[in-house]
């Protein structure tokens, strides 16, 4: 499968095939058999949202120790590394795509921090599979930041301001298949400098390891998100104005900018 | 409106409005426009779904004393009442309909407990609603059972499997509007026999205070749906072939068997 993405094209919502700086548009979802159709957009010229809306949206939260052990000193915290894969879940409505803005509401005290995290995108209805068959219901895997205003995170009961507020979700920029989600660099930078790089293959579960576990109770379903979580500090702290990038070689790079409301 | 459902009919789903013991058969969603057909089914033929499948699944939680105060108690907690309407989430892929299988993993040690809950369903796009306006983005009413494997959910680091196993979330049977969410009886049977009845007037955070508040920071969007919690103890546990029933008598019964795997 190429790398496909969904955009903003007359208005309207479209999935789309990447081919160099070309997008095809498709007929339909990719995960559904949506083929290219004879109408190519220029990739600068189009809009792109997240690729997928998911059905469920999962995050395994804390999946690295390094980001375990810094956010317990940042934040006066004692949170352990955990004993078994248990998957958290994000809400759809706060996702937002490549290049659009975070925008945060002007009574968040922050500090406002990225994550930038790989994402497996579900490709096939799947339930009950081991750990060597699991991947095989992955369709491809993008980016994602899971955007978190840490006093709300915190001081909440939830975190459904402090991490799922609308926009502070950015997904994308393409889906992309065929490669190993455990050996990725992912970088951040915030306005072009790096704040962190790290290789996924530090996750305390693996991706495999939790699509399998996450099958033995829930079905998968195709377009179901699953983000796995962020290695080390998560700082500077993202400012009004700021430009944050996701960045993966294999994968491409989401960008968004912060826009604080006030 | 007129109550409504969603039904398999012809191997497919369909939305249908209910007349009596009369469902007629609908040309799309009712939050969408969708119009009577021609054609009728009788309530008794129809398989009933959960009345709609949500963008995003939101849970109160914790939003009544006596059910706080019991579960303290019952499990040795020391959780406070909420001192803001923090809202939580639940899994749409835990979601079933009227009169199908809760199907219990065989793994799962227990107790398995009932929680009858007042459903509102979002009828359109809002954001930023005064408490004042806030339920005039409630299109109607419905009832949820959020079954909970209480080992699971106190002993996992999140709620994915206490809460969010395959079919823990039977919701239905219909969606009703024009009623009062802060004056309903809601009963939950087990095999016929009353475990537990009381009054949403009870809530700490009403239904109208919750939307307000969740809409100053994510939208809601049509079909969206917000669990609100149950009081009182929610006793005796659940056994293999146990029929659970929510009852409120503006809405209709939401019942379901029991299966416990192994």
């Amino acid at each position: 499968m190429k790398p496909w993405c969904r955009i903003d094209w007359g208005g309207r919502p479209h999935y789309a095939e990447l081919q160099g700086e070309m997008l095809t548009i498709l007929d339909g979802c990719p995960l559904e058999g949506g083929k290219p159709t004879a109408t190519n957009v220029a990739r600068s010229e189009a809009r792109l949202l997240e690729p997928v809306v998911p059905p469920n949206f999962y995050a395994a939260g804390l999946n690295f120790r390094d980001h375990i052990d810094w956010a317990n000193r940042e934040f006066n915290k004692s949170m352990g590394v955990p004993s078994q894969a248990d998957i958290g879940q994000r809400s759809v409505a706060a996702l937002t795509g490549h290049d659009s803005d975070i925008i945060v509401p002007a009574d968040a005290k922050g500090p406002l921090h990225f994550e930038g995290e790989l994402v497996a995108v579900i490709g096939r209805r799947a339930k009950h599979l081991s750990e060597t068959e699991a991947l095989s219901c992955v369709a491809g895997y993008t980016l994602g930041n899971d955007v978190s205003e840490r006093n709300w995170q915190f001081d909440d009961r939830t975190m459904w301001r402090g991490k799922n507020t609308d926009t502070f979700k950015p997904m994308g920029p393409v889906v992309v298949s065929g490669i190993d989600p455990m050996n990725q660099d992912i970088e951040v930078r915030i306005n072009g400098k790096t704040a962190s790089v790290y290789n996924t293959s530090k996750m305390v579960f693996s991706v495999a390891h939790y699509v399998s576990r996450m099958s033995q109770y829930v079905t998968l379903h195709p377009g179901d998100v699953i983000w796995f979580g962020c290695d080390g500090p998560t700082v500077p702290a993202l400012k009004d104005g700021d430009v944050v990038e996701v960045i993966c070689s294999a994968i491409g790079t989401l960008r968004n900018r912060i826009r604080w409301l006030g």
